[in-house]
């Protein structure tokens, strides 16, 4: 038996989500058919983590343990050639038995693109959220330092999360405009169900003024998700890397 | 009564082509109730021609008469701004009465993205045909110079077409290698139902030796699409421009 991990890249449009589910296109479900439909073993492929429909990954990490003689460069060969167009195996190695992507993780970094223009870009839907009217990044980069920190997060969180404990630390979150463009990028311990999307959404909102400094704080302190920001579209949002 | 010209650029991935459809989403119905919102008159959108499902458009150009005295640039940018993201109004003027988009037009040109490369670029999927094994840009260009001319393009068309007449004029045909990219313009009269998609998967299937020079003179000669090459798929097909 060897345990093997891999830094994957997929565009999010074509599939629902990273995880698993009978009858609809996933991520996971798509690996698992391929190795099965290579190696004729039904493996299990554990990722750092969900994410939804149409969101992107840049590196996501996955492992699965197979029974195999198989060389890591040669079978990422083999699986890039096998998997659809939309999903790219970037790096597989052989790791250590106690190795697990989604527990081993210590930190994982989003990146939230957002089209800031007047101008339409028609072939780029998929791939950005659209915000029309300027933005401000400095006034952004100012309500993202407000979130930088560990706190009970669960006003930033969509209320169908499953989990009890709320609490993360976000390592930073860094705005950088290029052009037409805003990019986000947030870095934490871990995330709870669209919180990097309601973090950007607050930035935006905070931007234009809907909400203030204070909504902010009581959005952080009393966990009160009607004082945080829109949730933005799935479309913008890619998980970058995830860190061991 | 005032008629307007429009140039549009659109995303064909998320419409069932040009053409308006009961109950599917097409570029041509889209124009037409967004107008009809905006000035609550049912108009008539007449493209240049259609384009199918899946294929883009860079300058479709089209028309329609209306009452109003919108000014043009005004009108545009409405529009514009109640069209959805995946269609944009590049151009817009006031056009004389006998201008029609279709049988005014002299020349169309449509470009076909290729991206010929083993290396897997999963965001571009919608937006280029994909042939992972090197192609010879020499020689698909001289496959392409086999069809420039006045020919019966019978032998290049999809069999559901339902016209009589398939004399049409090919002015150029150009092929450029450009990194992993092969673009080819196909300028022409006029084209046939998948005609562009069928020439360019000639020129694909020539450049591989799958069919030789004798196969694509028959199949220009005698319309015998056996000998003619496979249809590219729509994805990597732009309408570029149409010229009056």
């Amino acid at each position: 038996m060897k345990k093997y991990v891999m830094t994957i890249g997929y565009n999010g449009k074509g599939f629902y989500g990273w995880q698993k589910q009978p009858l609809l296109r996933s991520v996971q479900g798509t690996i698992e058919d391929v190795i099965f439909s290579l190696t004729k073993q039904r493996v299990e492929v554990f990722g750092s983590g969900r994410t939804d429909a149409g969101v992107h990954a840049l590196g996501q990490v996955a492992h699965f343990e197979i029974e195999t003689n198989l060389e890591a460069e040669f079978f990422k060969g083999i699986l890039n050639h096998a998997l659809p167009d939309d999903i790219e195996i970037i790096d597989m190695k052989i790791c250590d038995d106690d190795f697990h992507a989604r527990f081993s993780a210590h930190k994982k970094t989003y990146l939230y693109k957002i089209l800031n223009s007047p101008k339409k870009k028609i072939f780029e839907g998929d791939f950005v959220g659209i915000e029309r009217l300027p933005l401000n990044e400095k006034k952004m980069q100012e309500c993202g330092d407000m979130l930088v920190g560990e706190h009970d997060f669960r006003g930033f969180c969509s209320s169908q999360t499953q989990v009890t404990n709320f609490v993360r630390r976000v390592f930073a979150i860094n705005v950088k405009r290029e052009g037409d463009y805003i990019f986000v990028e947030v870095t934490g311990s871990g995330f709870l169900y669209n919180m990097v999307r309601i973090i950007v959404g607050t930035m935006v909102d905070y931007s234009r003024g809907r909400i203030g400094r204070d909504d902010v704080l009581h959005a952080l302190k009393n966990g009160d998700r009607s004082k945080s920001g829109k949730t933005m579209p799935p479309n913008g949002l890619y998980l970058k890397e995830v860190n061991y």
